[in-house]
């Protein structure tokens, strides 16, 4: 597979992490040089790296750093734990913070066997991220083989992500094999990542198109110019229901009463068999300033008051096909698929 | 009934139109005075006067005001046209100006008749158009009179419409009446006049409010944060199909989804019996730098192509009520009013 990726948002080189700064995308390609674990922390609690698998990975090389400057078993406490804490309800970031430390002191106290098992542990997850990333956008590009039109919300691509993402890896992986034709990025208010970082990956892919204001996609969804909608996922519950992006349900509406299939890709480490149902989601309330400002403008007044739920939920029955690494689930009601890829 | 106004958007007085300025809005509330029909046009032209009827009724004083001038045909004919071209697509414009136009011809030349008669047909039509206002109120709220939390979308109060406007002269009616808790307020991308305009004219009425991103309205409709939906319309098809501000669709969807009612309102001359259906209306693509851009702030690059269709169609089967100033058209399906009003 010739995994075209827009940009390559982390690489670890001479005990240094070189990040792109996202807050500076799409206007300009500043990279961090990150020599230290605190380095990491401040660049993931200011959003300079950003999408929970990204995250981890990030936290995971920021673990190896600190120990490359000092292997002793409190340095090692003291950076996990800042870590951990730089965002704290992105689950992938524990996960991986906590398997980098284990590694590391099965490893010993010695430099450089600590350090060097740290740095071979955030480099399995790297590389199982990617694999994923992968088996998604191979998975996913046979589901959607006859999609030719495709509607995605927020960034789920090179930026979110180790490899080439979620759903937007999908996307690529039709690029690639010829078959897409355009595809509709929402741009994801209030914090504009499809305007400021999918539209910016599809530029650098060469992909064919167009950004809308969120409040476009279902009207153009009901007007026949999408074929599917695919989106990633930030938690599904163990029935089925997803948790995403805020806006994620009004697409799954639309494209249910149009008739076009709705997919959501992520990698299995977002299903939560420990949560029953959606409605055991708790739905995080986010700063009220970000609904009265965009890219930095206030839009209204400092007194208006505001309500920023970051995510909702789509159930289910909405849901015509969960996208993972191992594979594809297909919802029993998933007979609109029927034209759009082989079974 | 005491007519709570949150604000009077046109005043006619000494030959004088003032105006205040809705591009100044929420930061600042600057009145124009405007002397002639160029300075009205040019106000209509930079959305500083917006709203389809209250575009109306100012041409119509703008001819009054040329013809305080100079009562010649030639001077009436000019501003006529001057004020007719404005904004092309605005049915009540062309509407409006011809009804002045025709006053003033029948009035014959001599000044003062000629202005006189402009003068007394605009009054006539602002006198129309806040009596349509107080009967929308009043026959909605009566409709309504069962919900406490209102979501709506765009500005379609006293901002938008002589009076109190449509949708939101419904809800200022409700509050008036006493029986509102909330109103959830969509901003209205791309252009945010529920950022803007609806935030501001609801802070002004002292109703309680909160602003919310487009995205976010489905999943508070689903997780039962909204009792009713209300809207005004553009354009409504002989056969109950509404076009409305883009994202209107997708509320009446998530509305229905919910079991609640989704309800439009608008006087009856935005009814067009000569458009069978939604799909005979054209959906204006208004210009990419509306989506590119918000408050004046760009959020992407300037080379990311965009759609910006300005309306959606929503289907008559998915709108529980037509509210009109000669009283309420419900749909078949409309038992879910039930609980909320009298019938």
């Amino acid at each position: 597979m010739a995994a075209t990726r827009a940009v390559v948002a982390l690489r670890y080189e001479n005990d240094t992490l070189r990040a792109i700064d996202q807050t500076e995308l799409p206007w300009r390609e500043v990279e961090l040089e990150l020599g230290t674990a605190q380095d990491v922390a401040a660049a993931i609690r200011r959003l300079a790296i950003r999408g929970a698998p990204l995250i981890g990975v990030a936290a995971a090389y920021g673990v190896a750093l600190e120990l490359a400057r000092d292997p002793s078993s409190e340095t090692l406490d003291r950076a996990a734990q800042l870590l951990r804490e730089a965002r704290p309800t992105a689950v992938n970031l524990s996960y991986a913070v906590d398997r980098v430390a284990r590694a590391a002191q099965a490893a010993g106290a010695a430099n450089p066997d600590r350090h060097a098992a740290a740095l071979a542990e955030a480099r399995a997850i790297e590389a199982e991220e990617q694999a994923a990333s992968d088996a998604i956008a191979a998975h996913g590009a046979d589901l959607l083989a006859g999609a030719r039109r495709i509607l995605t919300h927020c960034n789920t691509g090179a930026l979110a992500a180790p490899g080439r993402g979620t759903a937007l890896a999908v996307i690529a992986e039709l690029a690639d094999r010829g078959s897409l034709e355009c595809v509709l990025a929402t741009e994801s208010r209030p914090l504009l990542q499809g305007a400021r970082l999918t539209a910016y990956e599809l530029a650098k892919l060469g992909i064919p198109h167009e950004l809308i204001v969120d409040s476009a996609a279902a009207g153009l969804i009901a007007a026949g110019a999408v074929d599917a909608v695919i989106v990633g996922c930030d938690r599904v519950a163990a029935n089925g229901d997803v948790a995403n992006k805020v806006g994620t349900y009004g697409h799954a509406l639309a494209a249910r009463a149009a008739g076009i299939p709705f997919v959501v890709a992520g990698p299995t480490s977002t299903i939560d068999p420990g949560t029953p149902t959606g409605a055991d989601i708790a739905i995080e309330e986010r700063a009220p300033d970000e609904v009265r400002s965009a890219g930095g403008r206030r839009l209204t007044l400092d007194s208006t008051p505001c309500r920023n739920p970051a995510f909702d939920l789509t159930p289910a029955a909405l849901v015509t096909a969960l996208v993972t690494e191992r594979g594809v689930v297909r919802a029993p009601n998933a007979e609109s698929l029927a034209p759009l890829g082989p079974r």
